[in-house]
């Protein structure tokens, strides 16, 4: 099944994607009871949003080898969560726009696990039965600010440099995903979900234990490889296999 | 005007204190079109939650030079804010829970801003312009953990490790306020907002040149000085000049 959230005559609502792309508009909360509606709407007459704004936005950094070594970090020895924020949250086909003094962006596709269910002290085996769905996520990254400031706050935070979607689907298997980025068509990088030094099981497993999650929560999983320096027109798109692609313009914008 | 958060009946509404304490239910939202309510409800028979829950909850880490010190950080050039987690949010009153492994738990007592409208590209001389109001907040940290993880998810994000409230004031003196923290009825802690490195309106107009802020989103204000190591039992208050009293009880767990 993929959820989506979307926009029409000012309201924003959930709704469901059939087999031939329509929404089936849900009454209710797909965390919780709802029932669908008899319309059906074309995706083509609505604004897609971020398909959940969550309580609380987590982000693991640094889970992928090569993605580490090209950052120049140390491989983490456990599962040390961190965080994002929602004012940067984009929908599908929204625009990155890139402020006049961000240097050096640079694009990160990752899969992202959305919470279904208030969670607390579990076990690995469990953490299936909490799980909403996958959506994709492009945690961008201006590289300079990365460095030069004491927190993440502009380098990943800036409004738009965390695209999301373009729904959530709630099967996957998450042990054998590839993601693939292309710039312009190109293909730039590309790894498995395999690779993780540590999984969503242990990554969930672990926080439980000091924190509760709740429903629409989400944890973005990583990255591996490299980004180009993307460049003012770029149209970057994230593949991961059985969750579709987030397709987002990078723009410039004079204003600092 | 004080704006209080509570629970009767199962049901969660915004309400205003009058003079004498007594709570002013409203119709509507406190950060657009509100209306007052007829009856009034003794603040003994609601349970009282935290005033307000963020879209994005922003911490800013180092701001007064002795807490620095007194945790061998530099001195920051800039303003880079940082962010902490809404499942650890925890009322005036609310229990503190300690887990077993957390060896070294100390108070932060801070100035809390609360936004009050969308904000975006502001100058300092607009920032006074966009606050809802004030309250406290007590940035619980675990120190071991504050150092030996790579960010600061369980070490300032466990469950209970946010304390904030009682209510927010609409006004305050920011420039002039004295915070006084207490254990056990003790003074441990004090000192002036006058002496933060960076005030309220350089951080909102700096990180207003990269995001949105929205109604309800929240800084918390930063530290000085030092905290005992907090042992089961121990009552931690955080006054602030003309905001109040926050109080929490700290209680140890034998779960780990």
């Amino acid at each position: 099944m993929r959820w989506i959230r979307y926009t029409l005559q000012g309201q924003t609502a959930h709704g469901m994607l059939d087999e031939d792309d329509r929404i089936v508009p849900v009454a209710g909360d797909p965390f919780g009871v709802y029932e669908k509606l008899p319309q059906r709407l074309a995706l083509a007459d609505v604004s897609l949003e971020v398909p959940v704004v969550p309580p609380t936005f987590y982000c693991v950094g640094l889970n992928y080898t090569k993605h580490i070594s090209a950052e120049g970090m140390k491989i983490p020895n456990k599962p040390d969560v961190g965080y994002r924020a929602n004012n940067a949250l984009l929908p599908h086909e929204g625009e990155v726009i890139m402020p006049a003094d961000a240097m050096r962006v640079h694009y990160e596709g990752e899969l992202v696990v959305v919470i279904g269910k208030k969670t607390r002290d579990i076990e690995v085996s469990q953490v299936a039965d909490c799980i909403f769905g996958y959506t994709i996520g492009n945690d961008v990254s201006e590289r300079n600010w990365q460095a030069a400031d004491r927190t993440f706050w502009r380098a990943k935070n800036s409004d738009t440099f965390k695209p999301m979607g373009p729904w959530i689907s709630t099967q996957a298997d998450i042990a054998a995903m590839r993601t693939t980025v292309s710039v312009n068509g190109e293909t730039t990088t590309a790894f498995d979900t395999a690779d993780m030094l540590f999984g969503v099981e242990e990554f969930i497993s672990t926080m439980s234990r000091y924190l509760t999650l709740y429903p629409g929560d989400m944890i973005w999983m990583g990255t591996d490889g490299h980004s180009p320096d993307l460049q003012d027109g770029d149209v970057v798109e994230v593949s991961l296999t059985g969750l579709g692609t987030l397709r987002n313009r990078f723009v410039r914008t004079k204003k600092i």
